[in-house]
């Protein structure tokens, strides 16, 4: 077995929270997508940051790659250990650690799921913002550079983790950012290991940006005849300034899925669904606002989710679009891509892309975070069959290369991972190489995360 | 002459844009504040990103350091030559090279500063927000991760730089982020260089975020009996998730300043300055709800600026503090210190700091952009007065101390340069180091600003 010294160093100290059962390598070398299935050689469970020092170093000393496991719902095959060693599993450091109501931070373990830290959250009038359409863990966002619906608003992870603990591949600890709202004390390490994917540290603790519950929500849902008239009625919306709080694109075959999984009546057409937060009156003046060009550009079945239960099941209906997709065509597998183009290429890039799929024979929904530029395409395949897949990959292809082509990039929030590592250098040219050294400054030996984002001996 | 060979190579091809009298090294020999003058052996004005390749690569295979000024604002002695070398003055690259309204973007040269280019924007509708109190250059900016008045709403340079050409210290160029509001595609080049104080690359081009004019504006200055009481307004205005675009405080001796400076009749108490933008209807609503904290706040003299000029005057005066306070004490010199602290530790900063004053007996207004936990104090030294001048060093090393055991910053907006480079292990431990091994990878000979923020060697 390859790593055997290092594997029984482990387990020295880790005792039985070093797994090497099949099942456990199992449900550790699968991911959400279509990767290949890629046991670990074992599995790790740390409690402390003392730990993931102490594995980080052993396996660093013995030549034993280290893949961090937020929660495996990364969709570029991210947290697979391709090349072997350990993956490192951090659901057991999963504590809020404080919340600082008055400087709106909540200081976490990497463990801990958004849900559960929004569950912890309820009571004090704050809320974390970024939310992906799984309950992923805060580690696993961070290290994706994640963001969700409401990005439009309240940013990213980029802009909402504000500190973390992060321990090098030589094994030492080190604290980056600071309470403080704002700093120029240097380099942007915070911003650094943020969207690093777990190949230059291992994030064990983070300081989050919370933000105050909105005093008032409204919601609606309207659907469109042509997708050309949602997108116009987006880039309207944010030159007249209103402050959408979220803005989410769907197409009609989108409206299709989520008809027959929520047995809801959408028309079969593109919807916009938006939110709005602030003040009773100002919520109110948006969505006013918001509906005067709804109508200019045509949009119709305009339907206000005035309850909060109502509103909920929206939302909850919007994050289930993947599972929705996948019950929709039964027995497939997803590949899901993500692009970004700046908002006036948006409606290029989606016609563009919808009829690329439409050529392809393949079904895909575009769905997507609109008021940033992004949407996702969720390409259904049959298990199995690999001249869909192939499809797929030169479909998803297509798309990055259109993305760039549009002024954009090839991810705007799943990241790279392995799915898209032949792409980067299409985007970044000679920056990929200044990765590169960056990737060799900080773990030089290639222990962590090896094979994803960037090749230490580029 | 140091460097007589590499001076030589420059000006072949830069002409007389190799600038060697002395008055113009001496020009940008000197900063805004105390340090000593050191004039660098030459000042290079390139016109163009290939010609700042050519001056790069030139010098490192030369062994002759650059350092990149803007228009030499900086407080900390970020852009003195202190090793020698060239002087990279980019105020001939200062070109507005595209406005993308619909994507609210800009592509400027960095030698363009913030008025230059909100002077360009007027009749877009749209404005670049961040606010430094000089008219500093936007590479500059960049550089220093500068920040303002409206950083409380609309963010610092690292929100609103979404990407950047750069010269790299080899004379390579390379492009980082994208035209998209986001993106995950591998490291966080972008938020790498803003920061990097000229350390590691020269900035060539920048994509900035632009912001729409707000179509309502509400501004005010009132009066507080006591600091705390205005810090604690600032506190409950966040909570209340009231959305100020400006919040400002300054202290009893900063009205005083102001007073003497512009005719008006402040009274000699702590203020805050404070500016609300949104519709009509938000801005009125935002401002009614601030005036109603400030009531129960015991704040009094509530003074709304209503009109245009009126406004314009109270942000002018509030841009021009630093020359009003040295006009404060004729033939005085600044010695002008940041912090930045969570916002629940501001008040405690702020006493601290008043009594630190007091006991020094050194004249020093409080001001700051409080609604980031983030104040300045201009220490008035008078010139060739080494006792004051040591005065003031010790408090400000106080200063950046109490903000490090507040959980704060030893800088908020103003960088490191030479002045806090000794303050760097303390807020940042072994991260110091990391930030060094970047440096090592960017620029192993240390060809670019050295002697500033971190050293190759360390
Ligand atoms: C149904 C569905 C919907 C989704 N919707 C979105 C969406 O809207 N927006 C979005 O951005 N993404 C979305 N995703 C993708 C995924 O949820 C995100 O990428 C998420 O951030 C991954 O978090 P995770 O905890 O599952 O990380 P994992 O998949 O476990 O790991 C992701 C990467 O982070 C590294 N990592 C994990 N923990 C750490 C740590 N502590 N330190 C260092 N590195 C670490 C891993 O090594 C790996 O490289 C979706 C996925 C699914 C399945
Ligand atoms: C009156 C006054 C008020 C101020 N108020 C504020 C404030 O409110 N907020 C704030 O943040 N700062 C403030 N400052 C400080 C100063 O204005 C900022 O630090 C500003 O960002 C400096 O810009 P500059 O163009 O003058 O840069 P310079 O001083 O010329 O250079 C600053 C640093 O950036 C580097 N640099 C310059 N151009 C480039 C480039 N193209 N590529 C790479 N590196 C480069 C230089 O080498 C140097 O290290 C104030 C200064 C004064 C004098």
């Amino acid at each position: 077995m390859p790593h055997d010294t290092a594997l029984a160093e482990l387990a020295s100290f880790l005792g039985d929270r070093l797994a090497r059962s099949k099942p456990e390598r199992e449900a550790h070398g699968r991911s959400e997508t279509w990767f290949p299935e890629t046991p670990p050689d074992a599995v790790a469970y740390p409690e402390t940051s003392a730990e993931v020092s102490r594995i980080i170093s052993t396996c660093a000393r013995l030549g034993c790659p280290v893949t961090a496991w937020g929660t495996g719902t990364s969709l570029e095959g991210h947290a697979l250990a391709v090349r072997g060693g350990v993956s490192l599993d951090m659901s057991r450091m999963n504590r809020v650690l404080a919340i600082r109501a008055e400087d709106m931070q909540a200081i976490v373990q990497p463990g801990l799921t958004r849900e559960a830290l929004n569950s912890d959250l309820r009571a004090t009038g704050l809320m974390f913002s970024v939310d992906p359409g799984a309950d992923a863990s805060l580690g696993g966002m961070a290290a994706t550079r994640a963001s969700g619906t409401t990005s439009v608003r309240y940013g990213t992870m980029r802009d909402n983790v504000m500190g973390l603990e992060v321990v090098l591949a030589d094994g030492r600890v080190i604290r980056t950012g600071s309470g403080a709202r704002k700093s120029s004390a240097g380099y942007d390490l915070t911003g650094l290991f943020v969207g690093s994917e777990g190949t230059l540290g291992i994030i064990t603790e983070l300081t989050l940006k919370l933000h105050g519950q909105p005093e008032a929500i409204s919601a609606a849902v309207c659907a469109f005849d042509d997708f050309e008239a949602a997108v116009r009625t987006v880039i309207a919306t944010i030159q007249m300034g209103i402050p959408m709080a979220r803005i989410e694109f769907v197409d009609e075959t989108g409206a299709t899925v989520f008809n027959a999984a929520n047995g809801t009546d959408l028309p079969e057409k593109p919807h916009l669904m938006v939110e709005f937060h602030g003040s009773e009156l100002s919520a109110a003046e948006d969505a006013k606002r918001f509906g005067e060009i709804v109508a200019e550009m045509g949009g119709a079945h305009f339907d206000w989710a005035t309850t909060t239960e109502d509103r909920n099941r929206l939302w909850k209906m919007r994050h289930g679009a993947y599972p929705a997709c996948l019950a929709f065509r039964p027995g497939s597998m997803g590949l899901v891509t993500d692009i970004c183009v700046p908002i006036s290429r948006l409606a290029e890039a989606v016609r563009e892309t919808r009829a690329d799929i439409a050529e392809s024979g393949l079904t895909g929904p575009i769905i997507g975070h609109v008021g940033d530029g992004n949407f996702h395409s969720v390409l259904l395949i049959e298990r199995d069959n690999a001249a869909e897949l192939k499809a797929a990959k030169a479909l998803a292809h297509r798309m990055a290369e259109r993305a760039l082509r549009l002024g954009g990039t090839i991810t705007g929030e799943h990241g790279v991972g392995m799915g898209k590592k032949d792409l980067m250098e299409m985007e970044h040219g000679a920056a990929w190489e200044v990765m590169a050294r960056i990737k060799r400054a900080l773990d030089p030996d290639g222990i962590l995360n090896p094979g994803k984002v960037v090749e230490v001996s580029q």
